[in-house]
């Protein structure tokens, strides 16, 4: 499944990806099941390091994080409008029966990409898993069937809105606030072909941030946004190279809190190592958007595979969510301020983390030939890199390798990611890391017994220098 | 639900945990449903601390962490024993219908808890929550229907065993080595009724330890932990005080390997703050331990509330789980060794994150009186209380404000969690600090306008110094 797409070319990222141990389909040995993905050691470690990345630059903002349930009861998702309108409309093979979500490149018209059969319509489909809570009190009765009824969420959001009054308390009863969460999101797509990019298990991070809606339009610190230059695509209109604070004020962004927030969607991407020039920002058309979105803005990433795709959405959820939760209630959410009680708006930036983590891979990815053979090798920042460096005897020997050991536990010692090796040649070992994306190697030689120094070998640029074993950590940025 | 158990008694710790955004039951606005709870932005703070301190205290050990999906098809839950053996016998109310899972406190003999009507048996549950994967090819078709049953995963552990050959490669074909994971797991307990101790969707933090049968009794490490004391409470024989060293070579724990995680789940346990007196192992009797175990040492905590409950269980699940992997797929799972082609064994400590958090807040919290009034502390380790500092204002007037709001800014931007707070009297503010167990306050005061400093209280002394604000966060410790 993952090495070679429709077309049959070899995807590149993803066969490395898989190769290294970076991910690889769930459940591999039983067969696998399309649209689920395990990180292995060295996925698992970019993938903390994006998490823990994102969870810094959010608090920055002086938000705060949240974790709340992936199972949720009926109710929840009947009152956000997901048991209605979160659902694909599919078709089915007359032949080999088989389903298939409508989309591009699928419909009515086409032949089954299984069989060749024709497709029918078979109806709408609801994305979210469904479950059942505990044992039903008595089996037969639909009222106890039904509230016994649970799913697993298709978004981390309902789980800050439903605690919105806490979280207001929490804030002491102020306007504006952020939370954050990041988790387990799931969506039981009907046929998902894209391996790494339509998962049925993903972990979304997500911002919601409660406003006034008066007070849209004067985010209190736009002004250090304002220059961020984006390729911006609006619904109407060209596609277009601008800055934030212009695209606002000529209304193409349709206030301030969704520019800085895109704003700040873009400079996070541009941290991580997504170069700007494969990143737009596309705002969705009418009849794309979700139910409870007034308008959004998706960060897209050109993947050399897929085309552009959508791996942060940026929605202006205006106050769908919580009039959607106070009136099935009967409630009242809404919030005193000087102007009166007014139902807040929501701002959400929402960040696919395995797309992005995907497209991390896809634009860090780099072959080269040096000398006779080809060089492959993740560009990854060395921040993110999930290895800081590795350690290496130059030779086989025991005092050459007790000494690497010695300098490899240091390391380990101080908080480095390091790994150690002394199998194959010393340029196959450079290689092996290369393409990890480890930063620095690291040489134990003779000259190390000798004067204490060792080799230092920069991933990128290939430059080997001498550094004093004291001084490594201080190198190894 | 929280705040008295049955007899009525208050619990102190659930109510303050709640009150101060620890955490709450979920759906609350929904009604509530058993078995799950939210953690607020301190709870959700203080989680993540503890989860970071146990990668980091594992990868001391070499351990790489992977991450797999939560939903697994119905063939890895044959193949794991899970099906047949995760279940529950539980009993129905033959008035209410309410059914409960038999535990010390319900069984045939006793009146229903909620009616007090007779109680029969009602067959025995499985514990994993069920869902289906994608659209089923044709409805009606059993076979086809098995095919698509998911379950949640009952514990983390599996994903490691079914990738058990990707992660031997990712160790160069070596034993032993180590794997951790964290992550969601769920149980669908019939009738949770200990409000945060039994929930039915909870995070684990498992290691699981391939290693060749052989070398079980030598650990290359176990000098570092021989000598670190434990109350146990075998199998056979008396509770009593003993080393680990000891308890090895008197075989009352079976083997080194299990020695030595015994007593690093010991360390880790103290080390986020649980005082060494309410902790002891004690080791399943035959007939407790789980479908794979084939021994197990439970970690338990003296609750004042619960009693002795098992927060980590350190379990040798043996061969179990590879072979019966490898028997149902008919492929071959063993190692090649030394000594010829083995099957390894796994050691498997594995963490209740939650109720390790529900012990740090239980044993943290204190009552004093202090003057005329009773104060109430969270006395966590600075290094894992959600905020290291608070900064006041003496008083509520703008030099003061801007200043402290100054301060703020200097730590926050420092990567210090702190909080601003110029709401109430100073007395005041310190009892919300120590309340949700923040180590210091910091205040700024006319003396700070005129000479730089300010005072920094300490929460358990409640002792005052003056510190220049360049060297604040030197004290912040």
């Amino acid at each position: 499944m993952v090495g070679t797409d429709k077309e049959g070319r070899k995807d590149e990222t993803a066969e490395l990806a898989l190769r290294r141990g970076f991910m690889w389909q769930a459940f591999e040995i039983y067969g696998g099941a399309a649209g689920f993905y395990d990180y292995g050691p060295l996925g698992a470690l970019l993938k903390r390091r994006i998490e823990d990345k994102w969870r810094y630059f959010y608090r920055r903002e002086g938000f705060y994080e949240i974790e709340t349930t992936t199972i949720a009861p009926r109710a929840i998702f009947e009152s956000s409008g997901h048991l209605e309108s979160f659902i694909d409309p599919s078709v089915v093979c007359n032949r080999c029966k088989s389903v298939f979500r409508v989309d591009e490149t699928v419909n009515v018209n086409t032949k089954c990409p299984e069989c060749g059969g024709e497709l029918e319509p078979s109806g709408e489909f609801n994305l979210m898993f469904q479950t059942r809570i505990g044992v039903s009190k008595s089996e037969g009765d639909e009222q106890a069937a039904r509230k016994s009824e649970g799913y697993l969420r298709p978004e981390t959001a309902q789980g800050i809105f439903i605690n919105f009054q806490r979280l207001l308390k929490f804030n002491r009863d102020k306007l504006p606030f952020g939370i954050i969460q990041i988790g387990k999101a799931y969506r039981n797509e009907i046929s998902p072909r894209k391996s790494l990019i339509r998962l049925r298990e993903f972990t979304l991070a997500e911002v919601e941030v409660f406003v006034d809606a008066a007070e849209k339009n004067s985010h209190p610190r736009f002004d250090e946004v304002k220059d961020r230059k984006l390729r911006i695509v609006p619904r109407e209109g060209e596609a277009e190279e601008t800055s934030v604070g212009e695209a606002v004020s000529r209304g193409i962004i349709a206030n301030e809190y969704l520019g800085y927030h895109v704003a700040r969607v873009a400079e996070f991407l541009e941290s991580i190592g997504l170069p700007r020039a494969k990143l737009q920002f596309r705002q969705h058309l009418r009849d794309e958007m979700a139910h409870y979105a007034t308008d959004c803005w998706d960060a897209e990433f050109l993947s050399e595979r897929y085309g552009w795709m959508e791996i942060v959405g940026v929605a202006d959820r205006g106050d769908y969510d919580l009039s959607a939760h106070a009136s099935s209630l009967n409630i009242d959410l809404r919030v005193r301020t000087e102007s009166g009680k007014i139902m807040p708006h929501v701002i959400e930036p929402s960040f696919g983390i395995d797309r992005i983590i995907y497209a991390l891979l896809e634009s860090a990815f780099y072959e080269e030939q040096v000398g006779k053979e080809k060089r492959k090798v993740l560009r990854f920042k060395s921040e993110i890199a999930p290895l800081k460096a590795a350690v290496f005897p130059l030779l086989n020997r025991d005092e050459l390798k007790s000494k690497a050991r010695e300098v490899f536990q240091q390391l380990r010692d101080a908080s480095f990611f390091v790994e150690y090796d002394n199998s194959g040649s010393i340029g196959k070992r450079y290689r092996r890391q290369d393409e990890i994306g480890t930063p620095y190697c690291i040489t134990i030689d003779y000259e190390t017994l000798e004067d204490g120094t060792v080799t230092v070998r920069e991933r990128d640029t290939m430059k080997q220098v001498r550094v004093p074993i004291a001084e490594i950590e201080e190198v190894l940025v």
